[in-house]
C-alpha cells in the first residue's frame, strides 16, 4: 500500500508533490497526538464489536510504540505516504497485519487528523499558558522589586504625567490576565471530540462517541459532523487569535522597553549580553532583542490572515484546502512561546538608571495635580486648567510632587495578582485531567 | 470655549481638519453612552465632594437631555468642536453654567472615551446577540419543517455521501451557538469600568470608582489605569472578531447556497423577489444577494486587519492614534448586523426543489455504506474498501440506499437546541442588568 | 422604469436595500465618469450605424446636462433606482424619450462600470501625482534651506553616525520619486478601454471599439471581454497599492518627525497652530498631527486587504461582487490625498532647535570615521575596527569631526532633482492628452 | 572571531538563539548573491586604493569557490556565526588572511545584505517570468487546439451567454501579459545598486559606486545612502506583489476549472493521474490539484501581510526588524514557481467532455443576440430587451444560435500573441546582460 485510496492507477509526480506539500513535515509534530487517537478510535471499535479484545491489545501496544517513536522526533514520512495517517496505517499493518487493516473502519481522515489538531491544539494551549504564566511571574517579580520606582508616564510619546514602575509593569500583567482568561475560554471552545463523525456526515456503524470522546478527556463529541469540518480552520483561528494576542502583548513591552531603552532618555539598560553590535560601527551597542520582539510579535497577526485565506468562501464541509490551515497554527504556538521565552528573560534583566529616572520627573509632569489642588479647594476643574495653563504659561508653576502620584493602587494590584493565582489554578486542574487522559489511552486497564 | 485645551493660539485649519478627522460623524452614535458614562462620573463627584447635590442634579438633568436628543439623533457635533466630549461638556456649561465646568475635574478625554465605547460595544454585543437569535430561530425551524429531505452531501465540491437538509443545517445552528458562546465571552471581556482612571495614570481625587462602576452596571473597575489606554484596540479587537465571526459564518450560508442553487445542479430555488436581472440578458435571475453576503462577509475581515494597523506598535499608554479605532468598530457592529437581518430572510426564504433533490441521490453516494456493510460482516475496513473499488470500477455496486443515512442525530440536535435555550436565558439576564443601570443612572433615587 | 432589469416583479425591500448597499452614494463620484463613457458609446453607436445623428445630438447634450450636474454634486441617486447606471438611462429617457432606450444596445452595465472606473482612476492617478509632485517640492525647498544642517542619523533608534537634514530628505524624496514612476507605471495599466465588451462575452454589433477608445483618451480597446471582467479588482488593486505605498511614505515622514521632535531629543519643534492640547493636562503640546499621519498611513493598508476579500476565489467574468471593489478603491485616494496635503504642511512648516542639534553630534557618532582613518593608513578594516573599540572603552576616542561627513551627495540630489522634473513632465503630458479627450467627449467635431 | 562585531563580552544563549532566528536558513540561499557582491566590492577598494591587485585576486579566488560551494548547497552556516555575512567574512580570513580582514572597509552589513537581496530578487524575478512564459505558452497552445470549441460563458456562477474555450484562456493570456509587464517594471525598480552606502549614511573612502554598480550589472548605483535602509521592505514589497498576483492569476484558473469540472456540469475532466481519492469513500475522484493551487494561490497574499507588519511604522534608516523581510520574500517566489509549474501541467492536462458541452449551450445563451437582432431591426434596445423577456416567459424564444458567438477576437489574439514574443524578447534582454556580469564578476580581465 502506498496512498489509502490506491487503486492501481498512476500518479504525475509534479502534481504529487504539489499536493503532499509540507505535510511529511508539518506531521511529524502531529503523528503523537494522531497515536492517541487512534488508540482511542480502536477502544471504540471494540465497544462497536468491530474488533475483538487481542486486535485491540495489538494495535494499542503498536500505537504506543509509536508514539513513542514520535515523541523522540524518530518517525519520519516518506513523502509518497503523503501524510502521517497514511504513515500510521501503513506501519500498523506492516506491524500487525489484519488489525491494521481493520482500524480505519469507521472513520475517515477528515475526522481523523480533526482529532489530532484537537488534541495538539489543547496540548499547546496549555503549553502557552505555562509559559504565560512564568511571563507573568517575572512581571510579578520586577513590581514586588521596583514597583515603587517613579518613572514618567507618557502620552503622545511626550512626558505626561508621574507614574511608576509598578504601574506601568501592572498594566502589561493585566494585559496578561485577560490572555489567560481568553486562553482558558479557548480551553472550552476546544473542548469537543471530533472523533467518529468520518468523512463528515456520520457513520453508520453503531461507534459510541460519547465513550471515545471521555477517553479522550474531552467533555462530549462534537455534536455535528459537518460542522467538526466546518470547525477547521475556525477552532485553529480562535487558536491563533490567542497566540497572536501573546504577541502582541510581547510587542507593546518591547515598545515600551525601546521608549525608555532609547539615549538619550536611557531610563532602562540592558545587560551587555543582551545587546548586539555593528559590523561597522565600533561604538554602538543596539537592542536588537527589542526590536526583534516588536517585529515578530506584530508579524504574527498574519498568521490569522494566512489561515482565513486558506479557509474563507468555501461552502460546507471537507475540502483540500484545509490542509494549508496546519502550518500557520504550527507557527503561530512556536512563535509565541519564543516570544514569551525571550520577553521573560528581559523582564527578569533590565536595569534601571537611577540618576536619569530622578532627572526626568521634572515638574511639568505635575500639572494636573496642580490643578486638582485648585479644584479641591472648590474651583471649577475647567478654570483650574485655564488657571494651571496661565502659571506654566508664565513660568510660574510650582510642582506639589507628590510621592504617591503614579503608584501602582495596591488594592487593584492585589486583587489581580489574587486572579492570577485563581486563573492558575484552573489551568492546572485542565491539564492534570487532561494529561492523565492522554497517559491512560494506550492501557486499558 | 471650543476646544477642551484651547489656550488662545489658532490652529491650522487643514491639520485641524485633519486631526479632526470623521470625528464628528461617528460620535453621534457615541454621544447617547457619552451622557450615561457622563451622568455616572457626576455623580461620582458628588460622593468625592467635589459636586453638591444641586449642581448634580442640574448636570444629570441636561445630560438626559441631552442622551435624548442623540436618541433622536438630533445632536450634530459642528467641526470647530473637535469631537462629542467637547460638545457635551460645552452643551453643559451654556445650559447649567458653572456645574457645566465642574465635570470635567478628576476625568480626562482618555478614560471617558474609553467608557463611552465600552458601553456601546457591550450594547453592541448585545444587539448581535439578539439578531444571531433570530437568525438561528429561522434555522431551528426549517430544521423542523424540512430536516429529513435528502441532499447529497458534498467533499472538495463533489456530491460525497447521503446528507439531509436537517444534517446542513444542523452545522450552522452549531457554528452559530459557538458565535452565542463568543458573544458571552466578550460580554465578560467588556465588563469592567474604565471611568476614573483620568489620562492613564490615576486620579488623586478619591473618586469611588466601584461605586460609578456599579452605577453603569459593570462588575466592577478596570483596575489598572495604563491598562484602560493599552486595552483600547484590545477590547475593540475582541468585538470586532465576533462582528467578523459572525460574518464567516453568513458566509458560509452564502456559498453553501450558491452551490446548492446554481444550474445545473439548481437543488435549492429563491423566491423571484430575492433575485435580480441583468440589464443586457433578458433571461437572467441571478442569486446577488447570496455573492453580497459571501463578499461582505468575507471583506469584514479587514476591519480586524484596519484596527490592527492603528494600534500596532505603539508603547503603552494614550496615542492619537487610538481615536481611529472607532471607525473600523462602529462599522463592523453595523456590517454582521446587516448581514444577519438579511441572511435570516434567506433561511426563512430558500425552496427545496424536490424533483430534482431526488435525482441528486445517486448510488455513488453509498459506496462507504456498501463497505461499511463488508466490515459488519467481519471484513477489515482496508479490504472493503478495495473490494467496493473493484465493484464500482465493474459498474457492479449495488447501493444499499439506507433512508435514515445523513440525517441529523436527533439526540445530538435536541441537545443543541437545549443549550441555544440556555444560552438566549443568559443574554437576556445580561440585558435585563445593563439596561436597568442604563435607565437609572439619570435619577439618583 | 425603475431598475433596468425590471419585468413587473416585486423585490423584497430588505433584500434590495443590502443588495444596492452604498451604491446610491459612491456612484455619486462615479456619475461624472459614466456620462463621459456614455458619451462615446452614444458616438459609437452611430458609427455602428444604430443611432442616428440627430439622436445622437440628443444624447450629447443631455449627457452633457447630467455631467455638468453631477459635477456640482447636485445630482442623487434615490436608492429605488439602484445605481448610478440606471438613473442615467432613466433621466435620459426622461429627458429625450426614444434616444435613451437606445443607448443601452451593444452594452452593459458590467462594461459601463468597468470604464467610468477606469476614467475614475486614472484621472485620480494624476491627481495624487499631481498632490505627490506639490510634496516633493516642499522636500525640495527645504533640501535647499536646511540641507547642510547636521543631524545625528539613527540607526535602531540610537544614534549611529553623522548624518544631515538634507541627507535624510533626500531619502524621502527618492522615496517620492520611486511612488511617481509607480504612478506612471499605473497610468500605463489603465490604459486600454473596457467600452463595447457588454457583459463580458463580447457583443455582435460591429460596435468600432478601436473608435471609442481613442474618443476617451485610451490607447486602444482591452483586448479580452472576460478579462475586462476579471480585471475589476485586479486594476484596482494596482490603484490602491500606488496610494497605499504613498500612505507608506508618509508614515515614514511621521515616524522620524515623531523621534525627532519627542522631548528630550526634540530636535525638530512644531508651530503651536501644528499641535493639540490635553482637556487634563495644561501642559501638553501634542503631535497629533503626526500620530494621524502615522496611523492613518499605516491603516490604509487594509483597503488593500478589503479589495483582495472581495474579488479572491472567483472564477472568471462578473459577480455581483465585484461591486463591492468601489468603495475601499474611492476611498484610498481620499485618503492618499488627505495624507499628501496635511504631510506637505508639516514639512514646510517644521522648525530645527539648533542649539539642540548641536549638542546632539557627540563624539561618538564619527567612531566609523576614526576607522576609517586607520584604513586610509593601511590597517586592515577588521583591525581598525577593533582598535577604535579599545579607545572607546578606554574613554580615547578623538572624535575626527569632518564637517562634510553626513551630508547628502550633491550630484546624487542633482541626479534626483532632474528625474523629479522629467518625471512630472511626462505627467503633465498624460494629463493634457487625457483631459482634451474627456474635454472633447461631448462636441463631435 | 565569532561575530564581526564581537569586542569579547558573552552573549546571553536565549536571546543570541532569538535574534539569530532563521538566519543561518535563508542566508543559505542568499550566500552566493553575497559572494557576487563581495567579488564587486573588492574590485572597488583596488579603485579605491585600499586593496592591491594581489589581494583582490585572492580574494576573487575565494569568494569565487565559496560560491560555488554556495550553490551546490555544501556551506552551512554555523548559528554561532549569526549569518551569512559573517560566514563569508570568517571563511576569507581562514583562507587567506589579511586580506580577508580588509573586506569590510566601507561597507556595512547593511549595504551588504541590500546588495544581495537585490541580486537575489533581480534572478528571482527572471526566474518567474521564465515560469510565466512556460505557463503562457501552455495556454497558447490550447488556444490554438481548442480555441473554437463552444462553452456556456457564466456570470454569478448561472450559464449568460455563449463563449468558447478560446475566448476564456484568452482572458488568463491578457492576465498573464500584464502580470509580464509588472515583472518588467518590477526589474526596473529593482535596478539600482545598494553597495557602497555603508550603514547608511555614506561612506567617506572614496568609493567609486558607479563602477561597482556597473560590474553587479546596474544602471546606477541607488544614489540615496539612507534609501537603500528605506527600501528594504519596500522593494522586497514590489517583488511580493508582483509573486502574490501570479497567486491570484492561477487562483483564478483553479476556480474556473472547479467550476467547469465540478459535477453535474463536469464540462471538462483531469485525467485520473491528477486527481486524488478519498480514505473511506472508495468511489470519489477529487481535483485536489485546483483545490491546492486556490488555497495556496489564495495564501500567499499573507506574505505581503507579514511583510508590511515587519516594516510599518519604522522611522528611517536600519532597524533589526529588517532581518524580518527575508523570509516572506523567500517564499513568495518559492510558491509562486510551485504554482506556475503544477498550473501549467493542468492547462496541458485537462481534457473537455465533448457531449456534456453540446448539451450546455442552451437556447437561454442565446437571449441577448435575440435582442440584438431586433435592435439591428431599429428597436430600441430596451425595448428589445423587454420583449425578449415576454417571450422567454411565454415560453417562445427561438435562440438564434450563431456560432461565431463567443469565439475569441482573432485580431485582438494576435495582437495579444505579439506583444508575448515583444515582452518574452525584453526579459531575454534583460536575462543576458546580468547573467553576463554576474559569470565576469569573479574574473577581472
Amino acid at each position: 500500500m502506498k496512498r489509502l485510496w490506491d487503486k492501481g492507477a498512476g500518479i504525475d509526480e509534479v502534481v504529487h508533490h504539489f499536493t503532499v506539500g509540507d505535510d511529511p513535515i508539518l506531521d511529524r509534530e502531529l503523528l503523537y497526538w494522531d497515536c492517541i487517537g487512534s488508540a482511542a478510535h480502536a477502544r471504540g471499535l471494540v465497544t462497536a464489536g468491530l474488533l475483538d479484545e487481542k486486535q485491540c491489545g495489538d494495535l494499542l501496544a503498536a500505537l504506543h510504540d509509536l508514539a513513542e517513536l514520535a515523541q523522540r522526533g524518530e518517525l519520519t514520512i516518506p513523502p509518497e505516504l503523503e501524510d502521517g495517517h497514511t504513515l500510521i496505517e501503513s506501519e500498523l499493518e506492516k506491524r500487525i497485519g489484519e488489525a491494521g487493516r481493520r482500524i480505519h473502519a469507521g472513520r475517515s481522515r477528515n475526522d481523523q487528523i480533526a482529532t489530532a489538531m484537537r488534541l495538539w491544539m489543547r496540548s499547546a494551549t496549555l503549553e502557552m499558558l505555562d509559559a504565560l504564566s512564568t511571563f507573568m511571574t517575572a512581571l510579578r517579580g520586577r513590581i514586588a522589586d521596583d514597583g515603587d520606582t517613579p518613572v514618567p508616564g507618557f502620552t503622545h510619546m511626550q512626558p505626561a504625567m508621574p507614574s511608576s514602575v509598578g504601574q506601568w509593569l501592572h498594566a502589561l500583567f493585566e494585559a496578561g490576565l485577560e490572555q489567560m482568561r481568553a486562553g482558558l475560554d479557548l480551553l472550552s471552545r476546544l473542548d469537543s471530540c471530533p472523533l467518529g463523525t468520518g468523512a463528515g456526515f456520520g457513520v453508520s456503524l453503531n461507534l459510541d462517541r460519547a465513550h471515545t470522546a471521555e477517553l479522550l478527556g474531552f467533555s462530549g463529541p462534537q455534536r455535528s459532523p459537518i460542522d467538526v469540518q466546518n470547525s477547521r480552520g475556525r477552532k485553529e483561528r480562535y487558536f491563533v487569535r490567542v497566540a497572536v494576542d501573546v504577541g502582541a502583548l510581547i510587542e507593546k513591552l518591547a515598545c515600551d522597553c525601546m521608549l525608555l531603552f532609547s539615549p538619550p532618555l536611557a531610563l532602562i539598560g540592558l545587560p551587555d549580553e543582551f545587546t548586539t553590535g555593528s559590523s561597522i560601527m565600533p561604538q554602538k551597542r543596539n537592542p536588537d532583542v527589542l526590536e526583534l520582539m516588536r517585529a515578530r510579535g506584530a508579524a504574527m497577526r498574519s498568521l490569522e490572515t494566512e489561515l482565513n485565506w486558506v479557509t474563507a468562501k468555501l461552502p460546507s464541509s471537507y475540502h483540500r484546502d484545509l490542509q494549508l490551515t496546519k502550518r500557520p497554527t504550527l507557527r503561530a504556538a512556536n512563535e509565541a512561546l519564543g516570544l514569551l521565552d525571550v520577553a521573560t528573560r528581559v523582564v527578569l534583566a533590565f536595569t534601571l538608571n537611577h540618576d536619569r529616572l530622578r532627572d526626568a520627573m521634572i515638574p511639568e509632569l505635575y500639572a494636573t495635580e496642580a490643578a486638582f489642588e485648585l479644584v479641591r479647594g472648590g474651583t471649577p476643574f475647567r478654570d483650574a486648567y485655564r488657571e494651571v495653563a496661565a502659571r506654566i504659561k508664565a513660568g510660574a508653576l510650582k510642582a506639589p510632587a507628590r510621592a504617591e502620584a503614579g503608584l501602582a493602587d495596591p488594592d487593584a494590584l492585589n486583587e489581580a495578582l489574587s486572579e492570577f493565582e485563581a486563573l492558575a489554578l484552573r489551568t492546572h486542574e485542565v491539564r492534570d485531567r487532561v494529561r492523565q487522559a492522554e497517559f491512560a489511552i494506550f492501557s486499558p486497564d
